[in-house]
């Protein structure tokens, strides 16, 4: 096991109608909110309205229109702006992963003098950030319960996960009838995305019992309950199981004390999802099937063996490449069984970009330092594979 | 799936060598610092000293001597005075539980203008609580990662679970190489003790897949590496994972949502260590076997199955109360296997007080609400059963 220094201090508030208790909280922390939201399925649902009726002693300030791989401009440069401009004492997020990690880097921008991309792109570590509380509506990132958020510059390609303690949501509130309407594409999406989060923390060189165990029993949980939800979308235990196995996604605890991955499919699916604005959940369900095949070895054999055995529950006396492969194959499966398009061609990304997406990844995500390290000249190979 | 609002502040600071981060966690918190210990193992292993040399900038007021089942009088009273008189800004827990749940109520005592029973006995609700920092120096009761502290208070046989949220620590330290010392009558104990704690959250009416496999990791890490560390107890990765593994047993991550179960166990072992003082984790391994047989019915077959199938690896083939029985007697050859005496008799309680023990349990522990409810005559045939 490796050192670690660990804390989560966000609240989580979860189950059917706990949004009773948001004026509760929210007046503890300030009186001035700024209401960040996405399309507006939060109107559809009624969680709009409920939220205004619930804060009416409030001062509210809107920031509408996020869009998913939110964007640093307009988005976050617009909330940063509405935060000084109006003495912002909190934001308040109602949505999906996406609107809360623009909302984050919002929150550090607020407290910041100059321009909020010197704080994502690590040029000036954030002093203080605006307190964050989110009302979830899709079952995916993990953001709920982490200090990160993806943030999106267009014009460069740029797609950066930004992390800093400051950035943990004072409190989560996760009801999960609230996502009872989410499509079945991003039902899988989310799914996708979740369990790639667990296995970016599984596929490592050191990892304790523990955690094996508890990266397991995620992923599990995650395929049953997502099927679960396909078939009844109202399935209000199937969608609660769903939810908090994707909240612990992120904050670590699937891996306190293992040796670091460096989240290689998390790093070749932000490109893919920089230059091409694809849903990220289905990027990562075509990478990671590929890239398991790219790193199959003596070196990992094993680790897929486990994987296999224990989440798939594969005979352990078979050969161990049969049952790594056969692993690699139900994972495949099991994203094809839920829907998502299995090719880069089929969510519209060709050959022509391959070596570009390449080289930006080779330089900005340090692969190099990977699980199973690599090099400009594998990433191109795993995309291409992907085609 | 319940509704839960959940939080957990600590910080954790795990591994080899982190004490050297002491001074700076609390140089951030205050200067007066209540240091408080037990035995004296601390001195032997070269802690104390350790400890004195990196606070040599701190006023330091010692409380040695706290005793496992740590006591009312004289620790917690000794402790809340050294706090008031000495105006102490921060308790540092350097021990086991024992010691962290006594400085957790003289943190609660040391804030408060009346008799402290009134907190540990909920007839007051605290308002405050010194801030704790903790030196963990034996896996077992998971109290440098929840805010519950057991006091006993010795002539009323009382010995009362005090959980407040003001509680948690602020910061834990938790560096596996502290534990090499400890006994192997200790940590059997420690096993016997986590792997309950475990339990009690596993054995309820609705839980989670999730959750179920948290549980069943935490208790198959717990036996391994159990195991390992009584063959070699400078094993530092068994070490490690049975710390880890007991840190999250009862700050509630294994049972989030999950229906309560009442802590069936502890209830009853409560009043064994209040009436004789013996080793709780010792009481909790020949108290959990007969509890085990005693619920044992058709309502309550299944959840034994997927013990027994997921846990020892029991072929699911087999008869449903056959692999109930076979996995309760696991559990017992498991703790017997470790070496902890599986009968009262062999920790010095006969048959004398049993009718008084589960009066008293009956009427203080509210068992009549456990996942499987308990009257005061089944909790005397279950003490019986462990004679």
């Amino acid at each position: 096991m490796q050192n670690f220094d660990y804390q989560t201090p966000t609240r989580l508030i979860f189950g059917k109608g706990v949004i009773e208790k948001l004026p509760e909280v929210m007046a503890a922390i300030g009186k001035r909110v700024l209401l960040t939201y996405g399309a507006g399925s939060i109107k559809k649902i009624g969680l709009y309205d409920k939220v205004l009726e619930l804060l009416k002693d409030f001062e509210i300030t809107e920031l509408p229109g996020i869009q998913p791989n939110p964007k640093y401009d307009p988005s976050v440069l617009d909330g940063v702006r509405l935060c000084k401009e109006n003495h912002i004492d909190v934001i308040l997020s109602v949505g999906g992963g996406s609107v809360l990690d623009c909302s984050k880097a919002i929150a550090a921008g607020a407290m910041y003098d100059g321009d909020p991309w010197d704080l994502i792109s690590y040029k000036v570590k954030a002093k203080a950030a605006l307190p964050i509380v989110d009302i979830l509506t899709l079952a995916t990132t993990g953001s709920e319960y982490d200090c990160g958020g993806v943030i999106s510059r267009t014009e460069t390609n740029d797609k950066i996960g930004y992390i800093d303690p400051l950035l943990y949501p004072v409190c989560s509130f996760l009801d999960p009838t609230y996502t009872f309407t989410v499509s079945k594409k991003q039902t899988a999406a989310g799914c996708a995305d979740a369990m790639n989060h667990i296995m970016e923390q599984y596929f490592v060189e050191d990892a304790s019992l523990l955690n094996d165990g508890f990266c397991e029993a995620g992923l599990k949980s995650l395929m049953i309950n997502t099927k679960a939800c396909l078939a009844n979308p109202n399935d209000y235990r199937a969608r609660a199981e769903m939810m908090f196995a994707c909240t612990l996604g992120c904050n670590g605890i699937y891996a306190l004390g293992n040796s670091p991955s460096g989240w290689p499919c998390h790093g070749i699916e932000h490109a893919l999802s920089a230059y091409y604005d694809i849903t990220h959940g289905e990027g990562l369900a075509i990478i990671t099937p590929r890239w398991m095949k790219f790193i199959l070895s003596d070196k990992t054999v094993d680790r897929f063996v486990k994987y296999g055995v224990n989440v798939f529950g594969i005979d352990p006396g078979m050969d161990k490449y049969e049952i790594a492969n056969k692993a690699i194959d139900m994972t495949y499966h099991f994203f094809e069984e839920i829907g998502i398009p299995m090719h880069l061609r089929d969510v519209g990304i060709g050959e022509e970009r391959i070596g570009e997406m390449a080289h930006h990844i080779a330089v900005n995500e340090g692969l190099d330092h990977a699980f199973v390290p690599l090099t400009e000249k594998d990433i191109a190979e795993i995309l291409t594979a992907s085609l």
